[in-house]
């Protein structure tokens, strides 16, 4: 199952802003519409986010319309997703060789994410894997929904759960959007995955109390260093899980990897609108930084790195 | 202002459901009445929930109910509240002096949090203050609403206030029941002090950007040690606070330290309905505990405790 695709001269996907109410498709044949629906998240999750922004300037490019200026509106429509900005820049490098060479690429990417997230999967459940089913908690969607097929954090759930390897598990609700609550207890209900939806607050403690084997967790942006960026409530599971000695694990491709970018103290935390918070005055910003120390292992489709013990990337 | 008084032969209390659309107060003259009141949390917090026991107990004697009964109902409302079972007690205790007595001791409950808090305020703000107005950060509600009048940590930010000593307080919305951001900004904007909502989950990053001077929080329940039980996710903030080298300060009455409890690990978490979290499976403890070692300050309205400098209640 793929959450964004390329079908009948349109970009197709799921509008994930409608579940786990409705399960609404939408064909998207204006590349202004498709930096909406990036803004306003009805596709979201970094691999996703690559291949939306390689679909759409293969869009504008099939349009014939000024491919170089909705290239540039696609990027900024989610500044701290690195993905978005690689996925335009590489359909965009094809624009020499015709319409046909950047649709081509945009597809590629979309069969690489794939690819890479049953590998990070794999290399994951192989990580994590136990004598006993695990207890597993992981914040916002990492799955087919957030990465085109199969998920990051939540491909290794998968793949553990292929393996009868999970007991259960304990999905963040993920304020404010509540990514956790709509769209990860779907696709775990969807796998017949015992789960329990927790707010945000109270994950630490649950690790605290024993209560969890391993933090499993996507990321928007990875610096060199190893200090990962992902979706605002990160940051306290990685505390929680470095004092109780629970792994801590950030699962992503490799297009996620920033290497020019030296340390999370760089990254820029994308602020979104105070409304989705509350009616009144508020601050909302999108992401944290989980410093490098903390994070038990990096999983990518092709290595395992740990910061935490002084591996960079 | 007080959150809960008697009046004319009913305990009357503002209805903190309805806040902050609208000032509801609720005129109670059955126990039972009350006992539901304190479960779906029209009142709330832990000076508040004392006042509520005992003023219960007095509603039970003046009515010639059975006392006992009522006590025992009243007293198992909400299990990990330590001052709602010492007002149902100090109440009863006076049950042979008739019913007048029983009533003037609950009346007394009230003056001695009102001015208990005024204390703690104080303390905490001399505790706190710099030379320059402070950047705080707070969860859940902890002012006249949860502590009978003036408050507790919440109290101290009006302490600071008075003395011109606050730049922004940032309150946690505090889910599932958001009590920060229905109730704690409903008395910051009274008071107009400078305030914005965060999500749960990003305020431990915000205390790692520097944005925050210190941590004030109240307390359910102290143990001996110095652990603090508190609304879940108060233990995140702790976690950050301590990384970052942010002062972490529980405020609360001296009625809360329970010096029958050795550590946090014998208190009972209270698990709420969850529905409360998600329409599907969810998980909804209550509290958390926050070691000892985490906790900067205790502040009471006697003393000023550093349970992270090894000092003991």
């Amino acid at each position: 199952m793929r959450c964004i695709d390329w079908a009948d001269g349109a970009v197709r996907l799921i509008d994930q802003t409608a579940l786990p109410a409705e399960e609404r498709w939408l064909e998207i044949t204006d590349p202004d519409k498709l930096v909406d629906a990036i803004r306003r998240l009805a596709v979201r999750g970094a691999p996703a986010l690559g291949a939306a922004g390689a679909l759409g300037v293969a869009l504008a490019a099939q349009r014939g319309d000024d491919v170089r200026g909705a290239a540039g509106r696609l990027r900024t429509a989610r500044p701290t997703a690195v993905n978005l900005g690689r996925g335009v820049d590489r359909a965009l490098a094809r624009l020499a060789d015709g319409p046909d060479a950047v649709l081509a690429e945009a597809r590629a990417i979309l069969d690489e994410e794939a690819k890479a997230c049953r590998a990070i999967g794999e290399r994951g459940a192989d990580l994590l894997q136990r004598n006993r089913p695990l207890r597993l908690l992981t914040h916002c969607n990492t799955g087919w929904l957030a990465a085109v097929e199969w998920g990051t954090a939540l491909g290794i759930v998968t793949v553990l759960h292929e393996r009868g390897q999970v007991e259960l598990v304990y999905a963040d609700e993920t304020r404010p959007l509540l990514q956790g609550a709509r769209l990860t207890t779907w696709e775990l209900a969807a796998q017949r995955i015992a789960h329990r939806v927790v707010v945000d607050g109270a994950a630490p403690s649950l690790i605290a109390r024993g209560l969890v084997d391993a933090v499993v967790v996507g990321a928007d942006r990875i610096a060199a260093n190893g200090d990962v960026a992902n979706k605002i409530g990160t940051y306290p599971l990685a505390l929680a899980a470095a004092r109780a000695g629970v792994p801590f694990v950030a699962a992503a491709p490799e297009s996620t990897v920033d290497a020019g970018t030296p340390t999370g103290e760089s990254i820029e935390i994308e602020e979104r609108n105070p409304a989705e918070v509350a009616a009144g005055p508020a601050y909302n910003p999108a992401f944290d930084v989980t410093p490098a120390d903390l994070v038990t292992a990096v999983v990518t489709e092709r290595r395992t790195v740990r910061p935490a013990g002084g591996e960079t990337l």
